[in-house]
């Protein structure tokens, strides 16, 4: 076969597995948007046979001798360097998903995706009733899945949790984490302290606010939340808006993005920030290069390098003085009777004010990282065997003591507060923090390409913003590896630097430290 | 292998297949209900790789050595006596699929599903352009798989038509269909033609309402939905109500049966009565044996005993005076502005004025069959060649005039009215006939065992109708073909007299003829 000929035929048995996948995403949504309570079950055996059908897929001899006959080994994974670069690429991407999905033994990853969807909703129900007991033996359950999976990925021992972090973010290890998170650590915290000192108005947040805790109708929200959203200029053509218990992105195809936030009547700002969080997930899904549709490299490269951009949508642009001077008189608009009287000045320092809290997706942008640091140590040591899930409760007050020097009351708010874990999710926690270093290595060199962007931030402009994102990073989906596409923009390795200055300055200047 | 081994086996190749369908009926359901506008095209290849996974599976050599061992074949689809009865219904159902599916070449039905997911969303569009040119493509398309697949059943020459409308009624044929159709065209014209003559409004009925046409709010009407839903016995926990251009039931899993409807302003009935059509559906569907969940047995046996439920809840228990005496001030205490001053004997009439109108969905209980007619004798004309998809328009207008004495202005009041063809389902529309015919059959015996039913309906109590129509009909999912299943209930065969006697009662009585 000549070399076109077997690029196609490499390429039809992908786009199989990407079809599957995608049509696993669909049921996924659907259980977490639509599905009628006691539908459960079945919908979990429906995932459990598509995952197994995608798997199968992946794992297809016929993938490993076409990869072979284009020279692609774990050598050279790229295949013969006389492919188009592109095609190169889908080699790499084509070839690890190969190695991964022979490693594990048939039906493995059915049984993985059936008691993942019947763990997540066991969660819910948990999370509800603030019952951890209920909840540990599915919790036990994923945890075997997960260190199963790296076992046979070739992650042995100390090793495990490597694995998983690798299938998030491909190439980093828990050392490089913990090196990079050290400095994370003592310096949040200590900014955390001093402003605690300053305001003296900590550990509790809640009497604190800068406008007055009021009702705002969810219906309202829900059309500012669209509202929004096409400010930011997302397509409508190509997604949606949806409420769920736990806001999240999923792209169920190249034109169909789907993101979902949920309305507090008490909280206006947690759907606000939701939906800007999420809208960056969807912007990174939506601008990759519409050349790679329905291939393995139409996708995110990484969760880090996704929540970079999710954090920069929510944070650096959604949090900053020059977003709410053009966006606060519409939200007012909507909200006249509780918002009437509070000054663009008065609520961006409110969307900033900074403290110690049991909340993680309600985390201000100080202390958001500290509550990742909680969760990598928690992982790192439940995967080494130094932690039980039966001690997670425990441990996970004793570290939210250490980190934010508060406790929760309840399981609710503590450990069960994440969905991550319920459906198997280990090693994803990191990617949030190690979102918020690169989001700030790439606006160093967004500032120096558009160094008028606040300005057309102050005037609802995203064009611009939006072009240097697609064609610097969104555009290359799975092309580049996370520190191929860093260094690529930014001609950097990984670092906290830019990050703890970002903070440090912006806190220092909120708070007159 | 021991007949338990054998039959395990079976069970869990069918179980595959029937997953897949379900799954298929997600993505489905999702494209009716909430895919973004861009995302279709991405959505058909996904259906079409779902819809030749369950082909396959279907046709899986496996299944037909298995069915053979156990003494399963053309001649004696049951297999061997010594089975189980319901084990034997098992291996005639799974036999008809296996034989059907064999029939097909390989790829047939991934291209069929492709095509009608791209046909139904040109539809949508051409419907709402008004624009039949533009879907003929689609159309043709769309004759040509139904066409192809009959022939590859068996069914050729004259007789292509008889073998879509056996996948849709099992053993019935045109010529029968004809035969029950013909008085009902005769009787149901004349009693009409008795009615317009009477009421000296006809053709045109739009003028002639007992309560005046206003504005419903659609959050009201929805809210009416869910309460009458709740009000029949519909448990949420097992399914749900949405919108869509064109209401539907599916079966998403056992305990997953959604309904969807659609909200017009100015036309209150329109909603409710499509949510009982859809809710009688759902209950034939949620009332199937629970022993019977995860096969092919757990489905309603045919279209035709499916719409006798739809059209049974719809007309002779929805449009009755007992039902309106319950609902009608629950519907009023919703719409006092609209609804105060009129009476439930009036609503009563309002909801069962008859006269000739141009949309099926719409039409009354007496003319409704005269559309079904209209659309069984194009699609046979269509079939046997007589007619082609360019001329539908054409033909259609004639049909109009000929069976209501009305004719559309625009196509999208006439021939592109409806979804079925762009799904490729014809042979489907008789069903609704048939089911008129059915369930007037059904509703003698019903009569016979619960002689109080009409007072339960009139205090608003279902639970020993639903016992009722689930001991004798639902309970059995496919385990009894339809002509079976009407001997077990009524000990007759298919007749046209219960349900003319039915509607010349009710509408002489209503019109004092």
């Amino acid at each position: 076969m000549k070399t076109n000929g077997i690029l196609r035929h490499l390429h039809a048995l992908d786009r199989d597995c990407c079809l599957l996948e995608k049509t696993a995403a669909v049921l996924q949504w659907d259980q977490e948007t639509n599905l009628p309570s006691l539908g459960v079950k079945e919908r979990a055996d429906q995932l459990a046979l598509i995952e197994g059908l995608a798997h199968e897929r992946a794992a297809d001899p016929r993938i490993g001798q076409l990869l072979a006959d284009l020279g692609s080994g774990s050598e050279h994974p790229s295949g013969d360097e006389s492919l188009p670069p592109a095609e190169r690429d889908f080699c790499r991407v084509v070839r690890r998903r190969y190695d991964r999905a022979v490693k594990l033994p048939p039906g493995f990853a059915a049984d993985a995706a059936r008691a993942a969807s019947l763990s997540q909703a066991a969660w819910v129900d948990a999370r509800r009733r603030n019952d951890f007991a209920a909840f540990v033996p599915h919790l036990g359950a994923m945890v075997g899945f997960a260190r199963k999976r790296a076992e046979y990925w070739g992650f042995t021992g100390g090793a495990v949790y490597d694995g998983l972090l690798d299938a998030h973010e491909p190439g980093i290890a828990a050392e490089e984490i913990a090196r990079l998170f050290g400095p994370l650590r003592e310096r949040l915290s200590a900014l955390l302290k001093r402003i605690c000192a300053k305001t003296a108005s900590c550990p509790e947040t809640a009497g604190d606010r800068d406008f007055p805790a009021l009702s705002y109708d969810t219906e309202q929200q829900a059309r500012y939340s669209r509202e929004l959203m096409e400010s930011l200029g997302f397509d409508f053509r190509r997604g949606r808006l949806d409420t769920s218990a736990h806001p999240f992105t999923t792209t169920l195809g190249f034109d169909d993005v789907r993101i979902t936030t949920h309305y507090k009547k008490d909280n206006l700002l947690s759907a606000v920030f939701s939906t800007i969080h999420e809208s960056g997930h969807a912007f990174y899904e939506m601008d990759i290069n519409p050349e790679l549709r329905e291939t393995c490299l139409a996708e995110g490269v990484s969760m880090g390098i996704h929540e970079s951009q999710s954090r920069l949508w929510e944070n650096v642009f959604g949090r900053s003085r020059a977003f709410w001077e053009y966006q606060f008189p519409r939200l007012k608009a909507l909200f006249p009777g509780q918002l009437g009287s509070v000054t663009t000045d008065v609520f961006y320092r409110a969307v900033n004010r900074a403290g110690p809290s049991l909340i993680r997706i309600e985390a201000d942008e100080l202390s958001y990282s500290l509550h990742i640091i909680l969760r990598f140590e928690l992982e790192r040591r439940l995967f080494s065997g130094d932690l039980e899930v039966e001690d997670l409760p425990r441990a996970w007050r004793s570290g939210m003591k250490d980190l934010l020097g508060i406790e929760p009351e309840t399981d609710a708010e503590g450990v069960l507060q994440d969905v991550h874990w319920s459906m198997g999710s280990f090693g994803y926690f990191p990617s949030y923090a190690l979102g918020n270093l690169y989001g700030l290595q790439f606006l160093k060199k967004l500032r120096q390409d558009l160094p008028g962007y606040e300005g057309d931030i102050a005037r609802g402009v995203f064009s611009a913003i939006r072009q240097w994102l697609r064609e610097n990073i969104y555009t290359w989906g799975r092309r580049l590896d996370p520190a191929d596409l860093l260094f690529k923009v930014t001609g950097e390795k990984l670092s906290a630097a830019p990050f703890l200055e970002y903070i440090e300055t912006k806190y220092t200047e909120l708070y007159g430290l």
